[in-house]
């Protein structure tokens, strides 16, 4: 597919394909701003395999089985045990209702691999944009120290600056995940945009908003139906009631303007590796609050604290609009 | 002095006298609803024997020199290299415009000792009200094991639940400078109050209270004063213009209940004691945030996280009438 350079962002996704992943797949194939160069999958939310599986699942769903899938990480970089989110997304990352078919095939490279081969091909282009553990993006800075300066950017969901965590009292699953990987990618020296719980858990769908999909084609009753779980986790654990998070469609949402920053500042950010409490926490320098955060040396990590509104609305309205998927979806 | 227990709050202040700390024993001798138990020094905003001086020529201007002041550590427990807060404070601890005279003497009994020896004369009466690093506590937890039990709670200015730190990103400098005292005093089973920089950094004197204090008595005078090193320090290091911090003075308030908080959640806290770049962090639980701060099992720790208005206003009023000092302030 040819690029429109002056209007489409070119986006390389990284998924642990859950429920928002799921959001944040149709985001990227249906908005006519973003170019979906791939999708790396990543263990996280669910396996690494059933992550792979479900990405190319909601691809054929939208009629875009030509997008590349590689698979990547089935552990941290260190190695150690790592625990799903299945009580998050369902047991099989799309609420207890997944699609029963299996689409599509991932390709030969690995998620890192592919990450590099991309963005040598198109140096200056992309914008990876990683809403799961940092795992691949890791590696594949190890393949290729120089991708920071062949990347237009990195938008990352995960990590939290002034709000609470959510796997611990200060760190965020993505990072949490990981500790080890975000830190090296936070410390490589590339734009990077860190969406994290400050302006996710202000994001929200709404009854109303799902209402509205229930009501739409089958793409739209299909995300409505996978986010029952996922709303109930939600309304739970963080609301009290039916809100549902769309964490990694933000992140998609920010990477592509499609949603601005009102607040954003350009911040020293350092990840907490330690085995102590503050384990995974991102650690941004946010002292500057008091005097509209004056500019810090060698800062390369913008940090939305507040969004403009409407992107649930946006969101809502371009997936209703999206109708029947391309495959069946029983 | 006999106690009228119907309505003052017995205090028992721990200081580490510069600037912000004077505000707080200001208040707790003037205030009618305060009775002052006495007060221990600590190194911290400068030395411990320039700390003790400042208490002892505080309490003599206000015309109180019948509180005991007890010397404490000069050191974090575990021995460190100590960095004061001059540059904050004034080499003086009182904006480089403190008192020539000395008056008064410290008690022959260390802090913790007189902490300790205080709170089994009347078990169940005093708020211990630190406002310094927390060596002096601990050091008395130390002595007396079942101290939790003999206080009525503990109301401690220091740390930063949501707001950022002022040491690093996540350390507010009370919890640094003796990050291990500081997790000795949160782990024991007392009721506390965290006074942090949620609140603190948003409590504020403007110029308009300052020339309300230079129109009025030589104590207030003083104040004045004294604080226009330390709103420089403000003004260029925090908010870019002329407002000034009252951080101890905001803890004395909200420990006798002279300002009230409007959101305050009780939630588990633990202190950062690792070598990471989260050291003397207050990992504060918040993550009910987003439904009105549900109850924590064995919470034990009151984290204001903001106040009502009107404190500084309320400070101001009550040190313009303060009148005359009863010693020689030049």
């Amino acid at each position: 597919m040819p690029t429109d350079k002056g209007s489409r962002t070119a986006i390389l996704l990284d998924c642990d394909t859950g429920v928002d992943d799921t959001m944040a797949i149709m985001l990227a194939c249906l908005s006519p701003e973003i170019e979906l160069v791939g999708v790396g999958t990543i263990w996280g939310n669910v396996d690494r395999d059933l992550a792979t599986q479900n990405t190319l699942n909601i691809l054929a769903m939208c009629g875009r089985s030509d997008v590349p899938v590689a698979a990547g990480a089935t552990t941290p970089l260190n190695g150690a045990d790592v625990d799903y989110g299945y009580f998050v997304h369902g047991k099989d990352g799309q609420g207890n209702r997944g699609m029963k078919g299996k689409y599509g095939k991932s390709i030969e490279m690995s998620a890192a691999e592919f990450i590099v081969d991309s963005c040598r091909k198109r140096p200056g282009e992309i914008e990876l944009v990683p809403v799961g553990p940092l795992t691949n993006i890791a590696l594949a800075l190890q393949l290729e120290p120089t991708l920071p300066k062949l990347v237009r950017g990195i938008t990352i969901m995960g990590g939290a600056a002034l709000a609470p965590g959510n796997v611990s009292p200060v760190a965020e699953a993505n990072i949490w995940h990981d500790a080890e990987a975000a830190s090296e990618v936070f410390l490589a020296q590339w734009p990077i945009t860190m969406v994290g719980l400050d302006v996710t858990m202000r994001t929200l769908l709404t009854e109303e908003h799902f209402d509205r999909m229930r009501n739409g084609g089958g793409i739209s009753k299909y995300m409505a139906q996978i986010a029952e779980f996922y709303t109930t986790f939600n309304q739970e654990r963080s609301f009290g009631r039916r809100l549902s998070t769309m964490h990694d469609a933000v992140a998609v949402g920010l990477a592509a303007n499609l949603v601005r920053a009102k607040v954003a500042p350009v911040v020293n950010v350092e990840v907490d590796t330690t085995d102590g409490p503050g384990r995974g926490q991102t650690i941004c320098d946010l002292r500057g609050i008091y005097m509209n955060f004056p500019s810090q040396e060698n800062a390369h990590c913008r940090v939305p604290l507040e969004l403009e509104d409407g992107f649930p609305d946006f969101f809502t309205d371009l997936i209703v609009a999206a109708g029947e998927p391309a495959v069946n979806v029983e």
